[in-house]
Formats: C-alpha cells, sequence, structure tokens
C-alpha cells in the first residue's frame, strides 16, 4: 500500500499553517475531536475518505484518527486539492493522495490507494467511492458497515442505486441533515462561489445581470448573495414552486433560452446535467462569464463550448476566452468545475466546521448502529442537529431559550383552543 | 337550521365590490373554480369551513359550491371578521356566520351553526372545528369522510391528537403543502403583520429595534421583512438550527430575557404558549409595543400584562397602553390576537390564492380518495404542489423549463461521475 | 379673525390621544420645546403655517407657541387633515383651518385665514403660502422677516422664483437639511407610502413589480422598501447618474414608455410634472395600480385618464377602479394625491421629530439673523444638523466617537502623506 | 531622464492579456480615447501621474497618450502595483515607475521620475505628486496648469492646503464628482475591500460582526455589501447626521470602545488617522482581523499594534498574526494598507471606468480653461457627469426619459400650486 501521493511535501509548512487556522475556526469539530480522543469510536476501525482535499478536510481527517481510525483521503475532484495542505498531511505520515491536476486516470488510481486500506467506512462527496465500491473493488463490500455522503449530487446517486437495488450498504444523507445543507449549500457556496469568481474575473457584481440556474439550497445561497452585492438576479428552474419562490423572493424567473440572452454571469447550481447548452452559449452577450457551483463539471456543456469555438485564449488562471462563431466572446471559469474550489478556497473553515461535524458525528453513529442498518439511505437525527447546532452557538457565545414545561404540556396537548 | 349570522346584511354592497376585487387577483383559485364547475366533485357532498371570514375565503367558499356543495363558513377567530364580506355573503344566500367582536360563547355558537349542515369535510383554520367534532358532537364523526388544516396551530393540534390515539378521521394537512407554507406563512405573514403594527401604530421600522420570537417560516418572512424595512432584528428561538440560521441571515439571536430589554416592537410566532410573559413586560423599555402574528391568543400572556398594570388606555383602534408598576409604558396591539387578521385585512389575495387552491384541491383529494384514507395526517402530493404552482405562474405569465429526456435519464443514473 | 375653521369638534378627545402619542415619539422637538419656553425667541412674533394637519404638525405648532409665539395653522393639502386632530388644536384655542375634503377654494381661504395673523415668519410645506403672500395678500410682505420651506417641491417654487427676483424675503430650504432630506423623504416616505398603498389595496408587494418614477432620496427610499418588502424594481429618471446609480443599487431602469408594460404598482417621486401620462395608461397591464409620492397631484395626469376612461367606480375608500378603451382596469390610489397621507397617516412621528425640529430651529435662526438676511434661498447650517442628531442619537441611547486632538490636527494639515 | 523602473519586464505578456480585459470593461474611457484621438487636446502637453498601478490605470494613461500628451506614471502606494502591468506599459515604451513592495525611499524617487517630464498637469491619488511639487520639486510650479486628485483624502489635503494659502496651481476635486464617488467609493470599494478581505482570510461573512468606521460613501458601500453577505453590521461615526443614517439603515450605531469588544471583522474608511489604536486592540476578541479600506496606511495604529505584541506571525500572504499580551490573536491584512489594492486587485475595471473618464475629462477641462483658473479647488460640472453617465448607460444598453418641454418650463415655474 502507498502511503501517500501528493505534488510537493516540501510545501507542509505552508500547509501546516493553513491547517492551524482551520482548527482555530472550527470550534465544533475541534470539540468533537477532544471528545473522540477520550472515547475512541473508531478504535480498530478503518475509514476511506474522498473528499476536497483542504485545510478543513484535513481537520476532519485528524478528528477520526484521534477517534482511534486508520484514514486515507483521496481528492475527490480533479482541480480542487489544496498541495500544500496535502503535502502538510503526507508530511506528518497520513495517508492522502491528490494532487491539484491530476488526469482522470490518476483521479481513479488515487481513489484506489484510498479503498486499499479496506474500509470499514467510506466517507464519499460526490459518491466516486460508493461507485468505484460498487463496481470494480466488489470485494471490499464484505467488510464495508456504511458510509457517509456530502452532496446533493451524490445522493441523486445514492437514491437511483437504492431504487435500482444496487446499493449494497447502508448510507447516510449527511447533505441532508439540517446543519449541512442549511449552512454549507446556502453560506458556503452563496459565499465562496462569487469568491471564486471575483478571484478569476474581479469584474463588477453590482449593476450586473447574474443568472442563477437553479434554486435550491445553493441557488437560494447564490441569489441572496447576488442580490446583497447589488446584482440584478434572474433564476430559472424546472420545479414550479422553486420558480414561484424565486419570484417572490424579488427575482426574474424565465426559461434558460431567454435568460441566456440577458445575463452577464451565469453560474449553475443544479445537481443535473447540460443545463447549460450549445444554443444558450450562442445567445449570450459579449462578455458573458459562465460558471458552476454544483459538484460536477457537467451542468455546463463544455464539449460544445469548445467544439463551436473559433479560438481559445487563457486570459489569466481559472480564466479561458472562447470566441464563438458569431465573433463574441464569452468566458468560462474553472473549465466548469466547482468554482468555489478550484477558483477559490472553498468554502470558509467556519462553515465546513457544521458539515464535517455531521459528517464525524455520523461515522459514528454508524459505528454504534451498523448492526440494525440496511442497504438504504439514512437521514441524520434530529437530536444530532441539534447537538452540532448548540456546540456551534456556544462557540459563538449564543444564548437560547428552553422550553418551558406548560409550553412542552401545551405543545402534546390539542384541547386549548380560541 | 339557522342559514346565517352577522353583523349587519346591508354592509353586503360594499363586501361584494371587495369579493369581486380577491376574484381578480386570485387567479389559480378561479380557475378551479371554473374546473369544478364543470366536474362538480362536491355533488351531494356537505363542507363545513371554519375561517377567517374575509373576502378571500368567500371566494373559496363560492368554489366550493361551484364544485357542487353544499357549504357553511364559520368564523375561526373572533376579532378577524370583515363583517362587509360576512353581509355579502349573507345576502347571496350562503351559510355563514361570524361578525367582528363575538364572545367565545358565540364563538362556539357559530361554530355548531357550520356543523349543522352534517358536513361530509371539514375544513379548518386552527382545528376549532375538528375539536369541537371529536368533543361535543361526535354524533357527526360517522358522516365525515376527512378534513384539511390550515395552519401550524392546528397541525400541531392534529398531531397530539394522533398521537395520543383521540383522531377519528383523515386529515390533510395543508399547511405543509409547500404552495402554502413557503407562501402563506413567510410572504403572507411577512407583509401583513407589519401592515397591521402600522395601521395600529404608524411607527418608524427604520433603526428600531424589532424582536422576532419564533424563525419558522412565518418568524423568517417577518425578520425578512423587517430587515427590509430598516429596522435591527434580534430573533428568539428554542430550536438551536433555527437559531443559527437566524444568526447566518444576520440578525442577533439571544434569549427572551435579553431580548425583552432591547426591543421597540415585539413580534410572536412560535404557535406555542406563554413566550412573553411577566417578568419579560417588566423589563422593557418604555414605549415598547408588544403583537402577536400566530394563530391563538396565547402567545402572549396578557392575562399577566392585565393583572401587573396600574392603567389602561386605548390610544386608537386595535391599540391599547398598559402602565406598568414601574411606570413604563407598553402597547398591545389587538389584544394579542393575530396582527395582521385583526389590525388589518389579512394576508393579500394573491397570496390566499395558493392556500385556498390547496385548500380546494385537498378537498377534491379527500372526495377521490376518502375510501383508502384512515385516520391519520396526510401530507398533500408533490404533483399537487407543481400544478397550483405552474398555474400561478402562468397568471404571471412566467415561463420556466422542462427536464430534458437526457436530464431525466441522468438524475435516475448513478454511473456517471468525475 | 376666525379663530379655527375645523370638521367637527367633538372629535378633540380622539385627537388629543394622538397628540400626546406624538409627543413621546418626538423627543428631539420636545426638547426643542421644552428650551424655547426658557428662551421664548418668538415673543412677540407671529408665525402663519401651511402644513399637512397631523399629530406631528399639532407638536410644532405647540411648541412655536411654548417659545412665545403667536401661531397659525392651515392646512397644506385638500386631503391629508386628521380632523381629530384639528379638532383637538381648535379645542385647545389654536388657530387651526382645515378639514379633510376642503375644495380649492375653501383651501384658499383657509390660508388667507392663516395670514390674517399678519406673520412674521411663514412656514411652508410647498409654498403655498409664500406663493400667497406674493401674489394677493402683498400687504404683509413688509412685516415678514423670513419663511421656512419643507419639501423639495417647494424648494423648486422658490429657486424659480429667485431666479427671476420675484422672491421678496429670505427663505431657509428647510428640505435641503441633512436632518430633513436624509431622514423625511427617503426613511419617512419609504415606508409610509407603502402604508398608503396596502391600506388602500392590501395587494401582495413580494414577486410584484414596482415601477419608481423619479430616483431622487423619496425615490431611493421608495425603491429600497420595494427590494424590502420583495418587489422587482423598475426605476425611471431623466438624470443619467441617478438611473445609473438605481443599476447599480440593483435595479432596472428603463423609459416609462417601456415601464409602464410592466409594471404591477407606480409611485411618482419627481416632484415634476405628467410623468405618468395618456400614452402610458393604454400601455398599462390589465389591474396595474398608480399611486403619488410626491407633494403635487400633477405628477399622475388624472386629467387625462378620466377623459379617456369609459368607467369609473369607487371600490373601496382611496381606490378608484378606471375602466380604459381597451377594456383593462387601472387603479388610481388617492386620487394621484400624495398616497402617503392621504391613504394613510403620513410618517412616522418619529422622522416628523427630525423634520419639525429643524423647522423649529430654523424659525428660530430668522429670529435671530433676519437683520442680517436678504430675499434669497438659504441652507441649514451643519452646527444645526449635528445638533439635531445628537439629540436624536441620545434619545436613542446611542453614543458615537468624538474626533481626538490628533486626529482634528491630521485633518487640518497636508504634509503627511505615504 | 530614466524612461522606466519596473520589477521584471518579462512579465509583459501577461500584463498585456489584462489590459485588454480592462479595454474591454472600460467602454466610456475607450469612447473617449477614440474621441482623443481626433481631437487631439493634450497635443505638447506633459501630464505626470501618480495611481495605483493597474490595467484600469494603463488604459487612463493609453488614453491620456492618445490624445497626444507625454504621459509619466508613478505608483501612488507601496503594495498596490501590478507588476505585469507595469511591465508591460514599460514595454511598450511608457514612462512607468513603481513595483510591489517598494521602500519610502523608492516610492518617492520614482515620485519623482515622473516628475522629471515636467508636467503640465498632474493627476493624483492622494496627492502626494501635489505635495512633492509644492515642497523639493518648487521649479515645476511655473509650467504647471492644473491638476485633478482622485481621492477623498487627497482632498482633505487640497483644502487644508488652500486653507492655509499654500497651494499654487488650480486643482479639480476629480473625488466630488458624482460620477466618481457614487460608484467607486461605494460600489467599487464595498466590492473589492470585501475581496481583499476573502482572499487573505477565506472567512465566513454571513453571521459574522463586521465593524464599519466611517459612515461616509465608501463606509456606506461596505455597511452595504456586509448586510448584503450575511453580516450583523456596527458603525463607528464622528458625524452625527451619518450615524443617525447608519442606524435608519439597520445597523448598530457605538463607540469604537465599545464596538471593538464585539467585532470579528474591522475596515476602516475614515480618510483620519488612528482610528483603532492600542486601547482597541487589547479589548479585541481572540481572533479578530483588522483590515483599512482608506487610501493611507495610518487609520489603524500598526506602530502600536508591532510595540505591544508579543509575536508575530505571517500566516500567509497579507495575513499576519499578532499575539497580543493577553494571549489574544488579532489578524492584521495587508499592513494596514488599503485592502482591496494590496490583497485584491482594486476596483473592477467597470468601476474605474467612471472614475477615469472623470479624470480624462477634467484633464481636457484644465487644458481648456486653465487660463480663466486660480490656485484652487475646483469641482467638475454637471454637464460633465451627466456626459460620462448617459455614455455609460447607452454602453449598458440603458434608456432613459427626457424632460418634455412641459415639464422644463412648470420646472422653471413657481405659479402652479394646490
Amino acid at each position: 500500500m502507498i502511503n501517500h501521493r501528493v505534488k510537493d511535501i516540501k510545501q507542509a509548512k505552508q500547509g501546516k499553517l493553513k491547517i492551524a487556522w482551520a482548527e482555530n475556526h472550527m470550534p465544533v469539530l475541534m470539540h468533537i475531536q477532544r471528545e473522540f480522543k477520550k472515547t475512541q469510536p473508531f478504535k480498530n476501525w478503518k475509514i476511506a475518505t474522498c473528499l476536497h482535499i483542504t485545510k478543513e478536510s484535513a481537520v476532519l481527517v485528524k478528528t477520526l484518527v484521534a477517534g482511534g481510525g486508520i484514514v486515507s483521503l483521496a481528492a475527490c475532484n480533479p482541480l480542487s486539492t489544496q498541495d500544500e495542505v496535502a503535502a502538510a498531511l503526507a508530511d506528518e505520515g497520513y495517508h492522502v493522495y491528490g494532487w491539484r491536476g491530476v488526469s482522470t486516470k490518476e483521479y481513479y488510481q488515487n481513489i484506489n490507494h484510498a479503498l486499499d486500506i479496506k474500509p470499514d467506512i467510506t466517507i464519499d462527496d460526490a459518491s466516486d467511492l460508493v461507485f468505484t465500491v460498487h463496481t470494480t473493488r466488489i470485494e471490499l463490500l464484505k467488510n464495508i458497515k456504511g458510509g457517509c455522503e456530502e452532496t446533493t449530487s451524490g445522493i441523486h446517486r445514492l437514491h437511483a442505486m437504492e431504487k435500482a437495488g444496487a446499493l449494497k450498504y447502508p448510507m447516510i444523507a449527511v447533505n441532508d441533515a439540517r446543519t449541512k445543507h442549511l449552512f454549507d449549500n446556502r453560506y458556503g457556496t452563496g459565499q465562496s462561489a462569487f469568491d471564486g469568481i471575483l478571484r478569476a474575473t474581479n469584474t463588477l457584481i453590482a449593476g450586473s445581470t447574474v443568472v442563477i440556474v437553479g434554486y435550491g439550497w445553493v441557488g437560494k445561497g447564490l441569489a441572496s448573495r447576488a442580490s446583497g452585492m447589488g446584482a440584478l438576479v434572474i433564476v430559472t428552474e424546472v420545479d414550479a414552486v422553486a420558480a414561484l419562490e424565486a419570484r417572490m423572493d424579488g427575482h426574474r424567473v424565465m426559461t434558460m433560452s431567454t435568460a441566456s440572452q440577458l445575463g452577464d454571469i451565469f453560474i449553475t447550481a443544479t445537481g443535473n446535467k447540460h443545463v447549460i447548452t450549445q444554443p444558450h452559449f450562442q445567445h449570450m452577450k459579449n462578455g458573458a462569464i459562465i460558471s458552476n457551483a454544483g459538484h460536477f463539471n457537467i451542468e455546463v456543456d463544455t464539449v460544445a463550448l469548445e467544439k463551436i469555438s473559433k479560438k481559445k485564449v487563457t486570459i489569466r488562471p481559472n480564466l479561458v476566452q472562447y470566441t464563438l462563431p458569431n465573433g463574441n466572446h464569452v468566458y468560462l471559469i474553472a473549465e466548469g468545475r466547482l468554482v468555489n474550489l478550484v477558483s477559490a478556497e472553498g468554502h470558509p473553515s467556519e462553515v465546513m466546521d457544521m458539515s464535517f461535524s455531521t459528517q464525524a458525528l455520523s461515522a459514528e453513529y454508524i459505528r454504534k448502529n451498523h448492526q440494525t442498518m440496511s442497504a438504504k439511505v439514512y437521514n441524520t437525527t434530529a437530536a444530532q442537529d441539534q447537538r452540532i447546532a448548540l456546540l456551534k452557538l456556544q462557540s459563538m457565545n449564543i444564548h437560547i431559550d428552553k422550553l418551558t414545561p406548560e409550553q412542552i404540556k401545551y405543545l402534546s396537548s390539542w384541547q386549548e383552543g380560541t
């Protein structure tokens, strides 16, 4: 088994400073880490993780290890690895596999390295680990007790697997925990996607027309931040209720076909495929900027964009200018991969604190409950949500009320009316 | 059976103008009304309703009648009846029972009048109809096939009944439909509660400190509108996740005990009992304004307020000034009853269009499916949500996208990853 | 001289309760009132005022009287008088002239009654007093030492008079004080105009398209509140810089001709004439609502609207439905007069506290400085702005910093650079 | 005379791509450039400029050269030079002097190089050019016809000079043009300062407490963007009116002494000295982040911070961690220099389009009018504002209304009243 594969282990020092910053900004996960040190929930267990290799996932790995686990970490995206963080982890002896700019082949090699520990638990960000186990590494299935999944995109896949009868071990839908999607998808992506767009273009958001494709939690976060920065927001949707919400939130709603003619900046957040396609590119204004905030790089049909373009110039890091047949330029950020992790640093530590605390406690839940779990998709518990949120509030020095006995009684009664 | 009991039937003309306005602003419900005229879903069925008697509920009643039903309407709140609308309905021969300012005794008399039609379906706004049937009118149970419930407060009661094994017929949780709570509770109450506060006080919201008690959908709507009008918002909560959301949305979060010292305006929206109590009144600033946006008048402990106050003066309609033992004045709007319906006109027609369309289609659902339903609380269907939302979008001339076959296939597959 | 002319003096009791509320919510003006009681700045002086007769202007009148003045008050708008407040003032012996719904003839009779005191100072809201003095009551000119003007519209007139050489006594542009227009025009009208629209229509603002005509301080306030309530805002302008500001603030900007086809609600705030005219009415959507937030009822060409309409129905107070030749309905609020004062109660007391404190101190300024002032338009002083704002902050228990000696020195030096 | 002094001319290619991007995003300045090519306003004139060396100032320099001028460019800040842009300019033969990280001595050497062209006009960003001319290069005064100044900080200095009788040639206050400060200071700094903070820290803005020091146009922009990103905003001020505006805009207002205990992120924007000082550092929460958005690095007393700190570690570029005597860490971004230009790229091109168009036309104005101008500070003209704003609107395809003859007449009349 290969211990680690990273870009340049000499970057370890800078990575360690970043990890230390993250530790200072992830109080809930650090609280859990201290607790795991005592309780050792993962003693004699092995956990394979496939996550964006960032200063925050480094803290998660260290937390799982503090809990007694043997842990491996493979990158879950070809362009999101923070090489100095990977170096820091490698330098400290962790099993880490990934660097910014891997090929697809290398990408799956790294996933296989991570799986070589023969995990009891898998922790995924978009289910490439689950997918690999279920297709080419089925020998590992017998040892796996359960898994956790971080993203909407991954849970789409898991539900499809469950429906098709293909899922072979229990999975916890970490994404669907309130402590995860309400914060990570909304405030996390909302902020970091614009961070990525600005680092790549430094364009003015105020007064620009921003087209948000999809009005789920990510889309809601993006739209709120776009408005908050002075943009005129257009939302496209396929769900009529979400479309109506967008309108009542003060945004224009229309078809992508119409929106493609009006947008200055496009951001996809659907978890679906080919939501911006060839006819849309051809309708766009000269200078339009295209980016993706969903997990996979299939939301924008970049293959079609490459095919129809007459010319392609890299203007600056993460920004490519395409010249269309009609002479217009459109700009694609980060090759259509998730703009916040490729062109910026991903979510702030304060947000990942909640997401990765949910991961850590969900993994612990599997450890404790796997014998009664079957091969389906589980939600996290309300109690876990309350626990993580309370710890977070405490770290912010915020106090909230508790139900009084009179109130608890009232809530369980039905006799008291008008 | 008494045909109607209203304040003054001579107000019918003004009521009819208001109902006509509502019809012009409820395109979805009018669409359903036209359809019901053809399909006659309620032929030979009787429907007892207990709703705020407003221009909008008048349109719902007419829609159910257009569908072949015999329909009665009792007021669901002692102070919310729009007397001219009740007059218009009475004048046109509808079974309507209620006037602004009924006593508790009259209130339940009216409910019993409404029940005298011996309903097949009950439609409730806070479950006083369900409650009456299950306690003093149990002879009606044998004929009732199902019911619909409009509010969070009512659904609390129904779940308590279900849990206690006391519920005797199937209920549809209309409130929990996305087309209802996402719009009615949030945008409807968000706007109309402030409308009620301004009509009662004409106070400046900008720069004031508004304390929102409860950060559910109503609380979220209130907080958003308060911010949008320039207020500094404080949220109190008992749910840690909701508390954290409030903070991330830019609001201060604290205990009610602390908030009671800082607020200029208080609005309760918890569905719970005694969330503002005697110690809170005594901490309040001189001039503090107190109001309630929840269904029942128990959120503010008005009994305690009456008891401790040295003096009480009605300053203007719906606004009473209490002099506390410490000499401070606090102002209570609408006796602590729901501020938007007592001090203003309730939700705009455009919002009730969605809520009452959900009611109408849920009643039709009971008609079609009651034989397979049992005595528990049901959710509405996703298809019904989509249908109502699409009709609403159409009425606003808004077009949205549809999934392509390629996208539908992608969403049901799991093989495609990085 | 007639002592007072009001609707019904028996309404005095209700009016006194309202004035008492205003006194409790105008701490700065009450502070000045207490001071005036001691300093008696207006001893032996007479002040004619022409203002909206509201609970707040009642407090101003009482403040000037407390300062030793003899004061008269005529209504400055045919529809804005709060009759119970006028009654209260009359009952207490004040010279008050006005009632809701005066004819134009009565309107100017009332102004002349107010002028019969032979004022030393005039205080105007839109310059009808100044206009009357300069045209039909020129005998009064010899005694007048100066005047104050409250509104943008009035200052337009004064600048035109000054430019034409027609102005015969010094005027202070109270509107242009930072303590006035930054608060009254923006937060005051911003809130109260929507209050007026909701009391007349109870329409849903969220998701509606609101067209703001004019992006001065009033327009900025309206646009901000419209956005804050969930509207999609369109701004029309003739000033290119203001138009660009509107866009950068996240609003759409277009010509009135285009906007007239898109708006659900129109609000004029230009201080100019005929900004919504016949062709615009004919382009409007069925159901469009039209209102005016400027001082005079000339912004909307209501004469043309009357002329082209086939039918006219009063739906409810302050709301008239016009049927256009194309069959569409449009709704005009408050006859095109200022929506906030006719259909609601005007600005909150907390805002008028600042505007009327500026009036009171400007009148005192004339008393002290009139001998060195000439017949032109003056601005208020920066020191007066700071004084009023500081008193307001103190009333809100807000403390701010002071410049240190080091900072004062730095600000007056130029040698310190990079 | 030295032709240029830059870091590394081999970076020219990347700089040229960036300048080309800027040209594509500065349509107004490019329009003026095309016009200048024809009209040659600066034929035989020399213009010394001292500006942030960015892709946008490169376009300004090229525009002035297109107008026939001989132009030099020195950096106006030790840390803001974009070296690849300086390289591109040098490579094309421009007189450019500056690199990121100059010493104070080198800084003034570069300014002197720029002055060696013996300018007719000076263009300044904070008046270091004016200062140098008036102190050590007074021999140049005889040839200088006028100057333009870009910033609030610089205009402070110029007014101090004018007041002291020290100013020797006419200066145009470009900053005070509506097309400059309403956009550049507000939307430009509002966005780019947060861009700088995020690039240095990637911290979560939502739910954080951001203290904005100073509520001028920059402070207003910062506060608006902070709110828009979900922060709780605290404003500190010395001007009571601005403080009250901040409160009415929904922000908390308090003294710096109190705010220093509550803030997570501090941003100074006062143009004044030592607004965050030693006692404030000692009150701050562990982890507090400090930054400056004003021109000079004197707003934060960094000297005191260095002195009291026990330890200092560079965590990552532009982010230094100080350990205070009480053990707390505070983080200083960009050494207290302007965060948007040092830690990000400065204002977006779209904003500088307006600021630098104002510069270009103000320089042309001096060329045309210098013979009638005297040694004082001038404002730009309203016509110039309208022209620039109209060009900008046109570039965005936005059309606005024009006054009708009837309206023009109305605005100049005063007879038409109620």
